[in-house]
């Protein structure tokens, strides 16, 4: 039995991570759920999985959740309710599932109390990287992938000799916008990039998705995740996403990982490493015809991977400006505030108006990540 | 240092291992090289590689080899050749790359004297499936798969935990002949059916690409090679042949091997086992745009490939006589003394005739493979 803190239950990924929970009820018990502020959904949720623990970081919702619930689930409020999911002593697995860089401190605390980490918050790692990996080798915990790509390369890797392996390759959808004309890509509206051809995903990372931001995150997560550096690290845009990630053998030879697009796969593998359980969704099916498509990356078109590159080679902070940057401007987008190609151009600004770097702790990242937010914030006004 | 004895060394698979042994001469020596009839390419290799013994089998080229050559290395002639070659005491690994029965009975000295098989010879575990694992298993020895098919399934498994692996999907070209209407598919020409779309072979393996039967005999080789009953090995036709194979997991998701059609991959992979090397090759490529399609084989139109799975799971002597008498059926096609379609009603003719089964001895393996390949020339004439 392994029992599961899912932070962000109920959201994208924290749904499909509770599905998954549903069909192997003798394997997983759930000890806690945090939401941001679905007070309906969470209540619901709360009846059926019967955690410990639950609450809302929106201190208005959690008010309401206070007054409507009466159960035996212990009730948290506030930030202190990721930090209670994190911390929860009868959890042995954390499942990170919010957006953005609100994952990283309870991912800190998760790990310094000994719980594995279901990583589906790729900000922790892309901001955090140095911190986290040191910190998760220092508390000897493994941080498993819930990303469908990371996750691919996990599964591509494992029983793999390291020193047999070359680099590794991550696809990209290419997003909605893949086959547009390079100068309307820059007025794209946010109804156009909500139009993701194969994944169903939450709103900022569809946005991400569309600018090929999320790639160049995803590559940066990749780096601390397995270790490799960025000179062998390669992304590939494949339109259907069914192979989802890949690594070149020092021969050559490519190992990918193959499936529909559906989160649960990733999610499962995470949950019940190193077994595999049978998982009831719609699988592959090779008595169907089937047509895959590879094409490299248009870097000029979509120039926040090339610039994933250059700040994850930098290392430091900048990944973590580069990350909050966009994740602010990427808001203010969806807010109709700014133009899509002014993504990119507000977080270069950020990430030029950028001081000497202190150490690499967590106060200092939380202050730069801050800086970086109210920066971008004031290049929008 | 590997020190390798090569059965068939001037056919297609014999001359790609010795170009993968010449890229890394540091990590092989070759012990022995034995071929069927090609003199001048043989006494090109004895030259260039200096084994300890070479041969011929056919006695009149093996002649003229010893009227012609002068040198240190020691000649074997006939059918004794093979089995020098395959129990000559400085080898540490076979490589069987001949084609057909005769690949069997060298095998099965090369076990006893616990050599490691490198087997690009599939009618060997095909006609001899229950008697070579057996004996496998008692001199301990490794049966390294090198048709690119297998070596891709077992690149998939290494390291995978086999509680965790659902099926095998073995890959198909589908042959020159895969887009043929069903009518015209019977009276395919040699020529056609030499034409085949991606993989450069010798021609007996290339007519039974076109007929699917070679599909029908990996599937066999899969069984016997990695233990999945029929029921768990599933073929799907892929014409451009960069995915090698396949495995599902027990969760649904899969896991590939991939690469341009390239034999000296699975071979390399196969010699310096478990150990990677770089390959010098024409690598895939994913900065060109690459285009993959998948489909279900047309059994109706192939009946090669439903009869294989009939005969595996039949087991006993019955794929040794389906390997038989397709072989003999082929050479007939090659010579244009039947058509493409009787093949297939030969090797049904002959399964047919089989009377009751003895123990499955090598003795009786030989006797029943001659018994085929008679009965199938008697039905051609």
């Amino acid at each position: 039995m392994k029992y599961l803190s899912i932070i962000g239950s109920t959201g994208s990924i924290g749904t499909q991570t509770l599905d998954v929970v549903s069909q192997h009820p003798d394997q997983f018990k759930v000890v806690a759920l945090v939401a941001h502020h679905n007070i309906d959904l969470l209540e619901q949720q709360i009846k059926e999985y019967q955690p410990l623990v639950a609450g809302l970081v929106d201190e208005n919702a959690f008010k309401e959740l206070q007054g409507r619930y009466t159960g035996p689930t212990k009730l948290v409020g506030g930030k202190e309710a990721l930090i209670a999911a994190a911390t929860i002593q009868e959890a042995t697995m954390v499942v990170t599932a919010i957006v953005g860089a609100a994952g990283i401190e309870p991912t800190v605390e998760a790990i310094k109390k000994g719980k594995t980490i279901g990583l589906a918050n790729k900000e922790t790692l892309v901001a955090g990287g140095p911190l986290i990996t040191s910190l998760a080798k220092e508390y000897g915990v493994q941080i498993l992938p819930i990303d469908s790509e990371h996750s691919a390369i996990f599964q591509c890797l494992e029983g793999q000799d390291c020193d047999n392996v070359d680099s590794l390759i991550v696809t990209a959808s290419g997003g909605p916008l893949r086959t547009w004309d390079s100068d309307k890509i820059q007025t794209a509206t946010a109804a156009d990039c909500l139009r993701h051809p194969t994944w169903n995903m939450g709103n900022k990372i569809t946005i991400d998705s569309a600018s090929l931001f999320n790639k160049g995150l995803e590559v940066i997560e990749a780096h601390w995740l397995f270790g490799f550096d960025f000179d062998h690290i390669d992304v590939v845009v494949h339109p259907q996403s069914i192979v989802h990630s890949m690594i070149r053998m020092k021969d050559g030879a490519i190992l990918a990982q193959m499936g529909n697009p559906d989160m649960r796969e990733p999610i499962q593998y995470a949950l019940t490493y190193p077994k595999r359980e049978v998982l009831s969704m719609n699988h592959l099916d090779f008595t169907k015809a089937l047509q895959l498509e590879f094409l490299p990356p248009r870097y000029d078109d979509f120039p926040a991977l090339r610039l994933a590159y250059e700040v994850g080679r930098a290392s430091g902070f900048k990944p973590a400006v580069f990350n909050a940057a966009n994740e602010t401007a990427v808001y203010a987008f969806l807010d109709d505030k700014i133009a899509f190609g002014d993504i990119y151009k507000v977080v270069t600004s950020v990430l030029e108006s950028m001081g000497p770097e202190d150490d690499f702790t967590l106060d200092n990242l939380l202050a730069i990540d801050r800086w970086a937010r109210e920066k971008a914030t004031s290049l929008m006004v």
